[in-house]
């Protein structure tokens, strides 16, 4: 039997247990960072799987502004905080979520494709990780 | 017990199955757009693992095409082919692997994690790659 490796998880990456609060996260421009390579792939992983061919595409800051309005999270942010970083906001909760392991790429593929517009699939992703996480 | 998804794979992507030749692979731009979304991540998930804290990078270019040279991978594109095509191909191939279910994404940031260099990590991924598939 081969050897079962967990990527994700607070083993893997310590780092994720320093967040206390969802603030904590939403404003991590580091984990919004990492979070945009992920946010990237998912999105274009969709797009491959909805379409029936490879397709690679980068989410744009106005989609993901409006996804996180949609799931009722720009309240957790300064209301001077402009698109990009609402943006950004939005990318450290999804990737945040797949680190500690609350949301797998198995999973967040099957919420996406449902949808029909990218903001509504990262509204639903968003909503579907506020619900599991505490804090 | 929760229900298994498996993300990746011909049944979740038919479109894999339509690649006859390495080269096809090699060659193949939207594939190789989804593999920049696959590759940034995984390199950034890498670079995160190792340092200990959120990082988001994008791999360049020339870090590609010299991976793809040193896995003697670089025989296979017509000998006028740019670095970014050279990069084109490596990130082709790489996402090809993960799609196919040849390495997943906890394998890869295994091998990647061991090697003190991106052109190194890079080398040896596909290295890894070019003995399991048989095109």
């Amino acid at each position: 039997m081969p050897i079962k490796f967990y990527l994700n998880g607070e083993k893997e990456f310590p780092f994720i247990s320093k967040y206390k609060s969802l603030t904590d996260i939403l404003t991590d421009h580091e984990l919004a960072a990492l979070g945009d390579a992920y946010v990237n792939f998912v999105y274009s992983l969709t797009l491959s799987k909805k379409t029936g061919k490879p397709i690679g595409r980068k989410v744009s800051s106005s989609t993901l502004a409006t996804a996180l309005k949609k799931a009722d999270l720009r309240r957790f942010l300064a209301s001077r905080t402009d698109r990009h970083r609402q943006a950004d906001a939005a990318e450290a909760l999804i990737v945040f979520a797949w680190l500690l392991g609350t949301t797998s790429l198995e999973e967040t593929l099957r919420i996406m494709e449902r949808e029909e517009t990218a903001e509504d699939a990262f509204s639903i992703l968003l909503q579907t990780i506020l619900k599991r996480i505490n804090l």
